[in-house]
């Protein structure tokens, strides 16, 4: 593991690291922040961040204006790539695609079957169990986990978040595409890494994977989600509705908050990212 | 004067305009920050924000996480670009150099006087004058204004402020270049801006402006300085126990408060941005 940039900020550590991914099978970035709290003797519990289409492991950190309350309550903030990138381990060219929504920067969090995204697109399991087991083994930090994002990072954190649960305190999400079986965005996606048999993307979907859920969800990770109604994805990419319908069915601890006049945009995740850091502090440190 | 965007902050609005300067011939753009409280009926007081080396009007929008704040004491952010750009208003190629510290996003807050910079590198004039009376025109806020900045931007601040006293109420920067007669980056700007003749610095260099201050200076805005003492530029550009020596020479009220562990950049600015919003509401607000 390779340290690129450290920069204090409101008192903690804001951090770039190179490793070798052994999933993906070629070196990932990832940032992370750490707090003020977290030292060898005191470890902190860890929010992980997914980005959404076309990001890399720094937007959320530049432009988010996360690390002052994650300073407050003491949490660490883990932030991955969105795919893997560039050449592999053995010097081969990663799969690409020239449209921003497959490909580089857009690897939906899924583990890709088919050619050539089979390959090294295996970022389900690179952020449900790669990334978390090297956070744990060399910083200063628990194992309480939760998880959010935003967009196609909030469709990430909502399916690693119940499919995992027991590993995730909580979950929540900006703007979120909830069912990639039901928009254009993940059907190009999900058929590219998946092929077109549908039945193997449901493990992929918020909404069907709540659909599945029975008995008593107390004890289930609660999840937040926010949505801007200014968002010009909301209805042809987003529908939280449909993810509201079926948490109503199963009785998942879910609360949607709508906003008016907010669109897609960081300055949208900046203005809440607040209270989601409180609401995950709220889980972890419970 | 053209909207380019508009995004919901923080129950605000962060905009992007373009208008035609006529101090610097060229097209311009400035982002504006408008709190919840501005509405028709309700003017807010203002501060300009200028921004270092390299910077265009956008990185203080996306990287300080000043809006919070600002929204909630109720004051406008206005945030210029650090020099004319691109082609002028006959189409001509505006003056440039490949360097980063001269030319193009380097413009060192000075009303040029030497070719090729005379022509549009008129940024005193604009920042002090020009957008000021464009902004009054064109926004709901008030003529009370405060200005800060960034490194080269700490150095506009300083010198604009302490030169327009009565038209400012408050000012502070961050690592600012106290003295550019007394740094490399100075001396570079400024003998191609303004020729060799130092006697034509003096009025662009905060130190020197401040030793010629005379009398009570009770009623002159105060200074706010924050210096982070892991800033690779402390000791060879920025020097601020320069600014300190000669404000205590005039009894003027500054401030410099220094951050052990904090560098150059954006997450000192987060990290504190807080506080110079709040110094200069007390003063905006009085």
């Amino acid at each position: 593991m390779k340290q690129l940039s450290s920069n204090k900020s409101f008192g903690g550590q804001q951090q770039q690291f190179e490793h070798d991914s052994t999933v993906l099978h070629c070196a990932m970035r990832f940032s992370v922040y750490l707090p003020p709290q977290a030292t060898q003797e005191n470890k902190v519990p860890v929010l992980y961040w997914l980005s959404g289409l076309t990001c890399n492991d720094e937007n959320f950190v530049q432009k988010a204006g996360a690390q002052r309350m994650a300073a407050q309550l003491g949490i660490a903030i883990v932030m991955p790539d969105t795919s893997p990138r560039g050449v592999d381990t053995n010097g081969d060219i990663i799969a690409d695609d020239e449209a921003y929504d497959l490909g580089q920067g857009a690897g939906f969090y899924v583990n890709a079957t088919q050619a050539p995204w089979d390959k090294h697109y295996q970022m389900y399991d690179y952020i449900a169990y790669e990334l978390p087991a090297l956070i744990e083994a060399n910083f200063p930090v628990t194992d309480k986990r939760s998880i959010s994002g935003h967009s196609m990072g909030g469709h990430g954190a909502l399916v690693i978040g119940l499919r995992n649960a027991p590993r995730f305190q909580s979950i929540s999400a900006f703007s979120p595409i909830v069912s990639p079986l039901q928009c254009p965005w993940g059907h190009k996606a999900l058929s590219a890494y998946l092929g077109d048999d549908q039945a193997l993307w449901l493990k992929y979907d918020a909404v069907e994977l709540m659909k599945k859920i029975k008995g008593d969800t107390s004890d289930l990770p609660p999840i937040k989600v926010d949505q801007g109604l200014a968002d010009n994805f909301l209805e042809a990419q987003l529908k939280p509705h449909l993810l509201e319908n079926s948490a109503s069915q199963v009785h998942y601890p879910l609360e949607i908050n709508v906003h008016s006049g907010y669109d897609h945009s960081y300055f949208f995740i900046a203005s809440f990212i607040d209270e989601h850091l409180k609401f995950h502090a709220q889980h972890l440190m419970a």
